[in-house]
């Protein structure tokens, strides 16, 4: 189904859990294959910080891909049909959403200015209106919606048919719950920050890999004066994973979540923190320091932040001075 | 064609311009009909803050309005089609939007989670899905869009032709250009703020009336914990006014707005601006102080501002003292 739209890409596939079993590759593709063994290998020691039997093992892909976009989707993600019933490329209007700036110092009512047919509203300011660079493209999912497990075991049967045809910028100083079954990116603005944090095998919580990475990238794009977009496209997503087990890697991050996220509301950062890496770095910081005190999980994964910086730089020696920061020049004073 | 859709609604007429010209109301409405000698006559020298032939009259109507939900509307806007070729109902759906919580707190990816469908995503707070009260729903144009004079001289025959079916939360700290043109707003949340300032007959400026009420209301709303949202309802918008007519009203505006929205980003108020009227009064101090300085201008609406608190408390004299404000508990610290 996805072979007309994801041919001409460069594929990586990294494989959760028993690298012994054999990944069928459809023929035709280019593609990469890591399993645990080869994370294991390229990485060494570091390797610690890729999370094992859990999805956020794909953020070694984002490490190793020489790409400048990234696209990434789950395993149970199929082509979705616009209202007129067409397939939808996603990846095309991923790197349409990526190409074109976003707005992130000013709300615009008629959505995304740049589109065809729309523009910035009577009392957008002018000043604004060049925007800023997209870093982030967060797509949505038609049929079962990206639900928590007490929210899927309430509304076992709810199905998102409504297709919003819309993309919009999430506003500076907001944050979102950034969801990874349809998501991409620009690595050489963001990469650094897209980890996706220690989840999965000896771990006390999953499903939050994503929201982790989703934090952290927004705190340092408004720092950066970097835009993340939400919206189209849509991928169909085709079936609910188990809430049960899913709220058994839940319940952690529902209680912790409480107090992770005024955390990063209230993070702030410095003039010298200039790179994705620096402001990883001083975030990894500020985790251990504030959010120590609620688990020693906590501890550990800001350590870990620290280590998957360090292997970043070692995997892209040439960005690891090079990431330059398009310091936010336009907007507004963060209050 | 609005005659299905007012008729069950008490209608409030202001009328702009010359008072001795007769108003035609057609026959079957339940209405007031106000003209400059009335405001005169009411609010005797406090009718100094109500704008002379300017669209921004219109607020005196909200001041002698008894009732708790008002909805404005300019007079070339018309009944619009959804997707599907049915007429829309917009006050419906604007009562809807009022009686609906917002979400200004934490962004939801999937738009209005109260919305029949739809609900909070994973990695949604679940402290913040009681949401806030809303106490503004600011419904957007299909046809002719809500350009400035630039914009509309660029592209003159740009029409808005897509219908995208979503209401949102505009986001607790982020400001956006309010359009007069289909409004809706909670008179005892709120009312207080909706004042349009001086423009038209005898100001420098034009067309801003709406997004000097909606910059202040907004900041309002986000200090008190209220929420403000926008998308549906649509209307018909039906012809674009003058656009040298229009840049004659707006270009100090223009210039201005680059001041002035920094401004309303910065203003801060504390906790014992626990009303709108004590809100509006505080905001219309710092106006004068650090807008006042751009322009005289600015001084006579820090008046003016004033002015219109004082005629509110008299024409709702239960309202003065009574206006609770429902203070953010729940929303994560202003940063």
């Amino acid at each position: 189904m996805w072979r007309p739209f994801f041919q001409p890409y460069h594929l990586i596939i990294v494989q959760d859990g028993d690298p012994t079993r054999t990944i069928k590759v459809p023929e035709g593709f280019d593609y990469e294959l890591y399993n645990r063994n080869d994370i294991n290998r390229i990485l060494g020691p570091k390797a610690s910080c890729i999370s094992f039997k859990d999805s956020a093992c794909r953020c070694f892909g984002y490490m190793v891909s020489k790409k400048k976009y990234i696209y990434t989707i789950d395993d149970d993600c199929f082509v979705a049909k616009d209202p007129s019933g067409k397939e939808i490329n996603a990846l095309e209007q991923h790197i349409k959403n990526l190409l074109c700036p976003s707005t992130p110092f000013f709300f615009n009512t008629l959505y995304d200015p740049y589109r065809e047919g729309a523009d910035f509203v009577r009392g957008y300011p002018f000043s604004l209106r060049e925007g800023a660079k997209t870093a982030v493209s967060h797509g949505l999912w038609l049929n079962i919606p990206d639900y928590d497990a007490p929210t899927q075991m309430v509304k076992p049967l709810e199905r998102n048919t409504r297709y919003v045809d819309a993309v919009m910028t999430v506003p500076k100083g907001t944050l979102f719950p950034m969801c990874g079954m349809n998501l991409a990116f620009d690595r050489e603005l963001i990469g650094p920050a897209m980890y996706f944090g220690l989840m999965g095998d000896g771990q006390p919580i999953g499903r939050y890999d994503d929201m982790w990475a989703g934090w952290c990238m927004k705190v340092i794009c408004d720092h950066l004066g970097l835009g993340v977009k939400t919206g189209l496209p849509y991928i169909w997503h085709s079936k609910a994973s188990n809430p049960f087990v899913n709220l058994k890697k839940e319940y952690n991050g529902i209680f912790w979540q409480e107090e992770i996220i005024p955390f990063f509301q209230a993070a702030t950062l410095s003039k010298d923190h200039d790179t994705v890496q620096k402001c990883y770095i001083e975030l990894a910081k500020q985790v251990k320091e504030k959010l120590g005190k609620i688990d020693g999980y906590f501890v550990k994964l800001a350590d870990a932040m620290v280590t998957w910086i360090e292997a970043w730089d070692e995997q892209n020696p040439s960005s690891a001075s090079a990431t330059t920061a398009t310091t936010a020049t336009n907007g507004p004073a963060k209050k």
